[in-house]
């Protein structure tokens, strides 16, 4: 067995959502050890947060638990960054500087003005920056991009992402954490577009294996006196010449985490839906659909890769996340003994943050001009 | 028993689709007997149609039909239509000039200008005109509509109806009658927009109580050397405030009839799907969804009043269409006797027509303008 | 066209509600014209319910009614039969004794001896004799059948039917007339057994192509003071080898009309659900499932020749139900006229009504032994 | 934080299945630190196994292991036993003597007079001993049970459980391990009664509350060649009065891993499947379906607390088998420190493990004597 990663954590203290999902992801395939932490910047949140999950090192602030990990020989290689969005770049600016590889939550920033200074940043250093669209992580959607990728699909012509949730179809009690940080344009940057609507478009063109070349959207808030968006309507243009639109709402009530996907090309179409994952319809023109399932009879080298039991069993939102955290530390350990990296393995990373970064500026701008086709 | 109504038919000879489903459909509840028809504008073909289907009175030509029906005492008191769309006109003006009801199929005409003039000439004439937007005759569909206009929903946020086939992925072969004049611009008007389109649009008007207001739309044609369109992506924005969306494609391969509308309020929301027509996804905030069944536990009078069988004995599209000619029936003899309706009677008439020939060339238009909101 | 059919009906009057199914189901596809009926054993409300549709000649007695249309030159050719299954045997006497063909609902009769004897008689006699189990009429079930005919399910193991209802779970209010027959021994011979479990059985055995050797039953009821059985729990042995189960309850809450079948073979299984008739699971061993859809790329041509309307434009009982009628008009004209079927023809017979009414009986005796395997 | 359980495992070396699923299940909530096994019974398989997975403390042989463990005071506090079903007795009874609590996968033993011998063992022991009948940690399950002990579904009348897989539909590879030892009847005891039966039974009498009092069976193979079950069929009499049916089998073909429960009483019923178990279908008569979703507005306490992420993200198989792993732990340390255990805090032990090879037996029983009904 190649040795666990010492891992670090910042954000993620009680009361949070993400950061438990994290923890738990990088532990479900044994490749991290979680050692350090500056889980709130509430010190006394941080330490009792790290007593209560046993965390052996803990910090009252990033910063000084940068500069300490650095300092050690056991110090951490990596961190995980799980704050509010408004941190991710401060954060992961010191941890960069201070040689530790970065794993951090999406949107990448909260501007994306942060977002080209970081990559900037990125690009000069040798660390790893990992950014968790999780849902990536899933194999049926790992095999829907080798599909797409192998021309099965003939050319694409149509693609249709959503993203719908009912949360926030009423003013959130004020005590609510998740919501409150969500719901500040300050910290979150961006409301529905950055929370939910960068996953569905970093989803659309991770299996499309094409960008967004333009977009026209409509961005506002359904909900009276909310300053943030909570519903996005957009049509798109893809790079490659595909069609399509994307959908993300906190208001759709009956939804709760409707995160899918639809791909058409001239040849054949797929259909994926987040809350059933572990499907994928797949459809060849003048063939009846076929339902491939993970680990089934008709799963591909590439899903079967990054998948854990038997077909039936079903994997779920967590073992999708787990296999982000096992990519990255397949990427980390490539990186740090230079070793070589199977043909499939993929991680998010700056690039596919600032796309995500553009495609919130650009939804925006367009949104203000009334709908105007915008470039990314 | 009130006595049958006397029925003819223009259109719907051999090969034809539509019109055979309109003559089941008047069969179903007994309200009429198909006594004439000129079934093709090829006198030959017309003569075989008819008697293929033992039709008593065939005629060559409509016009011939019109003038030798109102002759009659025993003439047709309506005429069913379901020529190509650029002939519902003429062939209604002259049975409505007739004093013959017209039942026509979708879209109303080929052009928007032939239907203003349909229209003033229908607002000027004694018969009715009931446009067979068939889908409004699901019993589900009826129950949606009476709860959003019983405040079930609350105020409308969010609209989506969705029309997706793959029948027209590929080109067809030359002799396929059905995609022939639907891909024939003189002929059609529109394509995926009038076909499916506003098929959509009428179903989601129908429902929310609301009309469109305004479209932005990105209208085109995805197979090579098509001159006609085939896939429409249109953002909304309605009469009552809801934003929204719809897609209707015929190139969106593993669709086969995927007519679907979802609605949002602030109080609750509610998804329906053609293909599974017996079912009404029913979610109130903060409630577990309910799933809401032709004539079940939570089936309402206004969807058991059209429905004709039990709970579980699945009712599908000839019977949703049957109900249209049941309702026309009803207002042929309120309007020949004077009798009144029931308060929840729908039929689709002329206003609905010119309101979706609207929409086909608001769509066009914006899309010509590159996406342009634009007024219907 | 072919001159439609002269048919009576006897039974089906205010109140029930197999006869208005028939009703429908005869008109669907115009073969039949319903010109006289017997439609109620209570003569005042046989000539309410006569005029209430529009029949040309009433009756007050079956027997009057079989003597008159017999000696008519325009008497009916044909009589459905609707009433309770007692009267199944001698109502379907007089006709058979009178040259008119007879259409009757399931079970067969009331009872195995009534069985017996009627069937003595329909051997004896010219006329045709059709049982309307309907759910044959369904074009994917005709398809299902066809695919285990050619062996593409190979040799046949597993056979598993039920249908479920639950509109017995508790004691009925006294004025319902459906329920009120078909509580009472007499009239009904037996309860779920008799009114779903012979479909599901009659239904196992037409796809599988097997019939059942032999049963251990377990059949009572789980409402107290009822004393009909109205649950079934059977294990089956095919006469092909396949083993089986078959459930039948009206008492399992949520299910409205449960009829399903799965079948598995040693090369491929399928699964059918009545409330979604339009589609058929297909899975080979090995390959990913495939749903097959009427009318869709996967459906055969047996399933095509009784299908009406493109895909995804569901088709449902009423359809299915229709084709049961169609099939006996091409019945009924190929005995007068001497005229051939199509190979794919099928209608339940006699045959498959006694084999119902055994298996009915075979439940019962097992059952009283406390479940021992009792031969058919 | 409490400290991490020390964790050995006998089993689960390269090849084999469960073992890694009980690594990770451990792992998820980290409650436990697996640090000695003997993963093996090959010693050099034994060694590869631990280097594999940075095991520290690898034993060829899980006495010594026992024996060794005792021994140290850092020495492991509970062992898993993953082996093939006859090795549980001998593995769980050297580490229950020597003190250890065991954790072992099901059924219980290979043979029934095992059972017996271990219970007693486990009786008069003062270590712990959990089955890990894994399917009862679903939250829904646990939401299901606790439904039905508050009466929310009346008195109990119908239950049926399946359990359907294909993957033996065929004889499998020589080579696949899995395979091998579960078509062994001197590893096994039974085959598919055993492997999937008896989940079926626990599930069944875990969410109803109560116990098969009768069986009757009919147990086979339907592969030319199998000396061990494959298929079982059996009708059940509960001991509170409800009826019931059990179908397990490995060779229907089109299923992965089909565990279903359906129960239904006098006042409402519920289903679910394990292939979607976030997901629970509740009908109150005479009112609509509900689907209650894991964490979602339907969710009761008992399931929130054994959930852990948001409704809408699916939690799948291995965070069920986590729970009880985790509900292990917490009996473990209520054991170990005196400490209290929630209310709804449960795990399978001994007495479950008995019922399951009871089970096994009187299906067996009454198999061989032609479906006779046999008392457990």
């Amino acid at each position: 067995m190649t040795p666990r990663i010492r891992l670090g954590m910042v954000g993620g203290g009680q009361g949070a959502f993400i950061g438990a999902v994290h923890r738990i992801a990088a532990r479900i395939d044994d490749r991290f050890d979680l050692v350090a932490g500056a889980l709130s910047s509430d010190p006394a949140r941080a330490r009792a947060s790290a007593d209560e999950i046993g965390l052996p090192r803990s910090y009252g602030a990033y910063i000084e638990m940068a500069e300490a990990e650095a300092a050690r020989e056991d110090g951490i290689q990596a961190v995980a960054i799980v704050t509010p969005n408004n941190l991710h770049a401060p954060v992961a600016e010191a941890f960069l500087r201070a040689g530790i590889h970065v794993i951090c939550d999406k949107p990448l920033t909260a501007t994306l003005d942060e977002a080209y200074v970081l990559a900037e940043l990125v690009r000069q250093n040798d660390s790893l920056f990992v950014l968790t669209h999780n849902y990536t992580g899933y194999p049926m959607i790992r095999q829907a991009r080798a599909m797409v990728a192998a021309g099965e699909l003939g050319t694409l012509r149509l693609i249709n992402a959503e993203y719908l949730q009912d949360w926030l179809a009423e003013t959130p009690a004020p005590d609510q954490k998740q919501a409150a940080w969500r719901l500040d344009p300050e910290q979150a940057g961006a409301g529905a577009l950055g929370d939910i609507g960068t996953h569905a478009h970093n989803l659309a063109c991770f299996v499309a294996g094409q960008s967004v070349a333009q977009v026209a959207a409509d961005v506002g808030s359904l909900v009276s006196g909310r300053i943030i968006d909570d519903n996005v309507h957009a049509t798109l243009r893809f790079s490659g010449g595909a069609r399509g639109t994307l959908w993300a709402s906190q208001v759709a009530i009956g939804h709760e985490n409707g995160l899918s996907l639809r791909i058409y090309g001239d040849k054949a179409g797929l259909r994926w839906h987040q809350e059933e994952p572990n499907k994928l319809w797949f459809t060849r023109l003048g063939q009846p659909p076929q339902l491939l399932t993970r680990s089934g009879s008709g799963a591909a080298d590439v899903a079967n890769r990054v998948s854990r039991v038997p077909a039936g069993h079903p994997e779920g939102y967590l073992e999708g996340f787990a296999t982000i955290y096992s990519e990255a530390a397949d990427a980390i350990l490539a990186t740090e003994t230079g070793g070589t990296l199977p043909a499939d393995h993929h991680v998010n990373g700056i690039e596919e943050g600032v796309a995500g970064m553009r495609f919130i500026a650009a939804c925006l701008k367009s949104s203000k001009a009334d709908g105007l086709w915008t470039a990314l």
